[in-house]
């Protein structure tokens, strides 16, 4: 065929294209084949009581084989390539031609069009088709299958006992993973200092970054094995809180330490100035991206409670769907962090719009939520096995990695024992965090998804290939061994009976709401322990006579807790159930009032759906 | 910063990756953003009761408007390129370098890679960040988007009366779809026979390729409003029937065409040889991919039988929706066309698989194909609205897209009129097809997502540009005009009432599987029908004597309909709910078995939880 027409040309590239799409598809059949063999695994571990293997370390030990054999199983060829000089001057590398229009001097009429990739770099080696495929864009990991998985986490964040830790939670993240960044980053720097092969191309502010990445934990194969157990409600909410918010923190620290190293032009020197600048931006990333996933979650919020498109329940959970990846997009098209955002937003979808949703779209949230983070995360746990061994370029150093792993277990140290031991001054005897639980905690400090997307995402330069490497074996063992050992861990700590004497109302709501109930220590403990912060108190008393009001269905309404004056605009934002539940709920004035909402909040669905005035019926437990 | 080290120009492409980043956010957040008008919208139109612009059509019109705000209102920057000669000689493209790496005169230590992307056309135009982006490579409509539509259209056959009309939905799509493709073929060639100038670059196969493309029909307009009205059941299998199947014929016909002409070098003679080489082929790839969807479903169908995963429900479903994407996965990397085989895999999971399925993972894997549909569909239409003005190789010719209009119009009529006549001539007086149904059959011929990927696909040469701009039009003119008229025409046509006498039982299952039953006419002129279709009946019962007994847990079980001297392989694949059921069965000899089996099965479901042996509790009805 030769290149005399245009039609035989485009002929030849159909079939060049065809090529890449049978490539494309078998290798995506792999992996889906491979996720697959994990689900079927799995349920077979399950049925023979097996606990031992988690299935995302399943999916490391899949995907592993199936990196060796396409690592071992085809034969390299290089690409065919090209080396040609441009005749031009540039200062800058964004002022580099976006195209290229090749002409081939056999038939200089017809020109082939190339589009600017990345630098080339000194080292890249002959690779195949399945192993260049195989390897996926990191910014899939940022952009498609990180966000359902942090979403999810904060959606999941409606749980009892979650709100109670809170105070210890927020100190777990963001101090100790402060602490645990940084006691990382320099044991790291006095690994680089003893072995100085590697300070040639590894600074310092590479190893906090370093540090940084690795602080963020994933317990997800311990909390699954936990949850079977479902024993100690405080110690879950910990781990599972502390977990969540801590990915916010380790992102916000590796990107102002990337920012501060990108701005001090990479060289070995403290700069003050850029240290600050680089706080203070980030702080402000930080802050602008939680208002983003806030601001978001409550305008979604709004409009599920002021449309009745709750009546129609598959728009509604589309509705919901793209709100929240909305919310991800929105960040990161302002230039903010979106994996934060969609947490936040998470949080308070779980808090406000959750519960405006139908009855059908609040469980097929859950579900299409469950089913996007389960697939996500074996993806990613799968793509980690494979990287393994198909990422070309791993800058291994056993010196850096045996120390990287007594980094990890310091920092970890470092950060649970001092701030558990700090917690519970604040705390009265039967609610401590006692050792058992630290010890747990110590325990759960498992790598996942996120130390590995942060550390794939950028492998330009020699020390990101080494954390990269060292990433991948510290995920690989936390997820393996933490993992395999959890099940002997509880027993070992002899957790199966709660350490603590909490009362376990599977119904129990959220406890904060009910001060007036009067249910005995649990409750005055709580109170206290509010009493001691006062900031959580006066955000509680807002959220129930503000934005529960404001947001949901939530009884009383603005217009009993707000001023009087305030009428005229506080009845504009109540809507018709809430007039009735409120009458409902001033005439009987129950304690217990928030199962009242409840129930009038159901009953006046019902309502809203027959069009007729129902008479509410209390349950007779109420009367 | 200049190009002296290695670390700055790494820096200078985070900024570049930076900048595409930000654009590729904002660009899919305005598609979100434009899904949730869209679903707005709807609600509200289906709040106050406005039945004149379906979502589809709304779809359109947004994404029109976003398309003339990207068109007009931003400024349009030739991207910096560079033209290059390369002194080589080559023969095929295939042969032509993967990457050029370009050093720069000033610096060429440091180079760039540069990939393949396609042969220049002769008029590339300027564009702007925003309308690149905007532009999708169309192999996204065919591996993330069509696959879920066409899913869902298999997985929601399961209607009553779908199976019924089998024959005459079977006529429609592969006979009357043949039609329509020659006789719009035929009308387009007498046009580019008349106005000449367009056959210079319009051939008689692309013609043909027009008619194949053309014919594929999507009256989801219609049919959301005709469900709102209830009436017509059979009419609705019709309509519905044929539009999922005329897809499978159309895309069918239309690569063998774009084959033949592929063979024949573009070459406007007819070669008898590569005519039946493509039709043998393309008969081939059909039943291939046919193959490989039943199979596909079959296996999962097995999976799901003898496994006992439905006690995990989420690991079900996530099978299930994994094991059916790997089904259009499996058939493209084995070059067949995944859409046919992900819309028979359809099929058969809703009449297998779903019936092992557990009760949470039958609504789950509704909801969650629902809601992918429902998005898809918006999304295809939004960016058909966008194209229109985004597109910058539109090729308008006004006669060109006046004779499609009548072509597609006298195609419709050919299909539906004379095909109904010939299936009336077997069907009893109280079950044809009257005037009023064939009417509304021939209105229901919209075009849509389907014929748009299709002509999207490839738009390389002068012919395939017209017919994408002409299918354009032609999309949005019936989705427009006949998706504004559906609840007219149901009031025109008289059809708010049943005009055939059938039985509306909502709880009727599958007629056909009732033989013993003998409730009247209904069932016996099923049996005279079907008594002309031997087929069908061999395939019925065959279907109920092995295909349901081994893949689904009915009643009768294999080992009572296979011949006693198969025991030992049939009693292998009869799990214990079946022995438990089909005792029951044997025992009580009801006329209604397939009630019996549905009761039965729901109990033993119950018996597999409890690990009890509980006695069956027949409903008093069927006593």
């Amino acid at each position: 065929m030769g290149f005399a027409d245009h039609e035989s040309i485009e002929f030849s590239q159909d079939l060049r294209k065809l090529h890449d799409h049978i490539v494309d598809s078998t290798n995506l059949l792999i992996f889906i084949f491979l996720l697959i063999l994990v689900i079927l695994t799995i349920w077979l571990f399950k049925h023979k009581r097996f606990p031992y293997l988690h299935e995302t370390g399943l999916a490391i030990i899949y995907g592993s084989l199936f990196g060796i054999i396409i690592r071992y199983g085809f034969t390299r060829t290089n690409k065919k390539s090209l080396n040609l000089v441009a005749n031009l001057t540039l200062n800058d590398i964004r002022d580099l031609p976006e195209y290229v229009y090749l002409a081939i001097s056999n038939n200089t009429q017809q020109k082939f069009v190339y589009g600017y990739k990345h630098p080339k770099r000194t080292n890249e080696l002959a690779t195949q088709d399945f192993e260049e495929k195989a390897t996926f864009d990191p910014e899939i990991f940022f952009n498609l299958l990180l966000p359902p998985i942090i979403f999810h986490a904060g959606y999941s964040m409606k749980k009892k006992h979650f709100f109670k830790n809170f105070g210890a939670i927020l100190i777990f993240a963001i101090i100790g993973t402060t602490i645990s960044s940084f006691v990382t980053g320099g044991i790291m720097y006095a690994c680089i200092s003893v072995f100085r092969s590697m300070k040639d191309y590894f600074s310092f502010t590479d190893c906090l970054f370093f540090g940084a990445i690795i602080s963020a934990t994933d317990p997800v194969t311990v909390l699954a094995i936990f949850n079977d157990h479902k024993t100690n409600v405080n110690l879950h909410a910990l781990v599972f809180g502390e977990s969540v918010l801590n990915d916010a923190v380790s992102i916000t620290l590796a990107q102002a330490i990337e920012k501060y190293s990108g701005a001090t032009g990479f060289k070995n020197q403290f700069d003050l100035y850029q240290f600050f600048d680089c706080v203070y931006t980030l702080i402000g990333v930080f802050f602008a991206s939680f208002a983003i996933g806030s601001a978001m979650g409550c305008f979604t919020a709004l409009l599920t409670k002021f449309t009745y498109i709750r009546q129609h329940p598959s728009l509604e959970t589309a509705l919901f769907i793209l709100m929240s990846y909305s919310t991800f997009l929105a960040s990161e098209a302002a230039g903010f962090t979106g994996i934060i955002s969609v947490l936040f937003n998470g949080i308070v979808q779980a808090h406000y719009t959750f519960n405006n949703l139908s009855k059908e779209s609040q469980t097929n949230t859950k579900e299409v939520f469950n089913l996007l983070n389960f697939l996500s995360e074996n993806f990613i746990f799968i793509y980690i096995g494979i990287t393994v061994f198909t990422y070309r370029s791993h800058q291994w150093e056993i010196s850096f990695i045996l120390f990287s792993i007594i980094a990890i277990l310091t920092a970890r140290a470092c950060n649970i024992y001092p701030l558990s031991f700090l917690i519970n001054l604040s705390r009265s005897n039967e609610n401590k965090i006692d050792l058992k639980m630290q010890h747990f905690l110590f325990f759960s400090g498992l790598r996942g998804a996120m130390a590995f997307a942060l550390a794939i995402r950028n492998t330009s330069t020699q020390a990101r290939r080494l954390i990269l490497s060292t990433t991948l074996v510290l995920v690989i063992l936390t997820v393996i061994i933490c993992g395999g050992l959890t099940s002997k861990m509880i027993e070992w700590l002899n957790m199966s009976k709660p350490t603590n004497s909490v009362n376990v109302d599977e119904d129990e709501l959220d406890d904060y709401d009910e001060e007036d109930s009067n249910d005995g220590k649990e409750k005055s403990r709580l109170k206290s322990f509010l009493r001691k912060f006062n900031i959580f108190k006066a955000w509680y008393s807002f959220d129930r006579k503000f934005m529960k009001p404001l947001l949901t269905d939530h009884v009383p309404a603005l217009t009993d807790t707000m001023p009087k004056f305030l009428t005229p605009i506080t009845k504009f934002l109540t809507t018709n159930e809430q007039f009735n539940s409120s009458n409902q709920y001033s005439f009987s004035k129950l304690d217990n009032s928030n199962y009242v909402n409840q129930l009038s909040s159901t009953n006046s669905i019902v309502n809203k759906f027959d069009n007729t005035e129902l008479q509410l019926n209390h349950d007779p437990l109420l009367a």
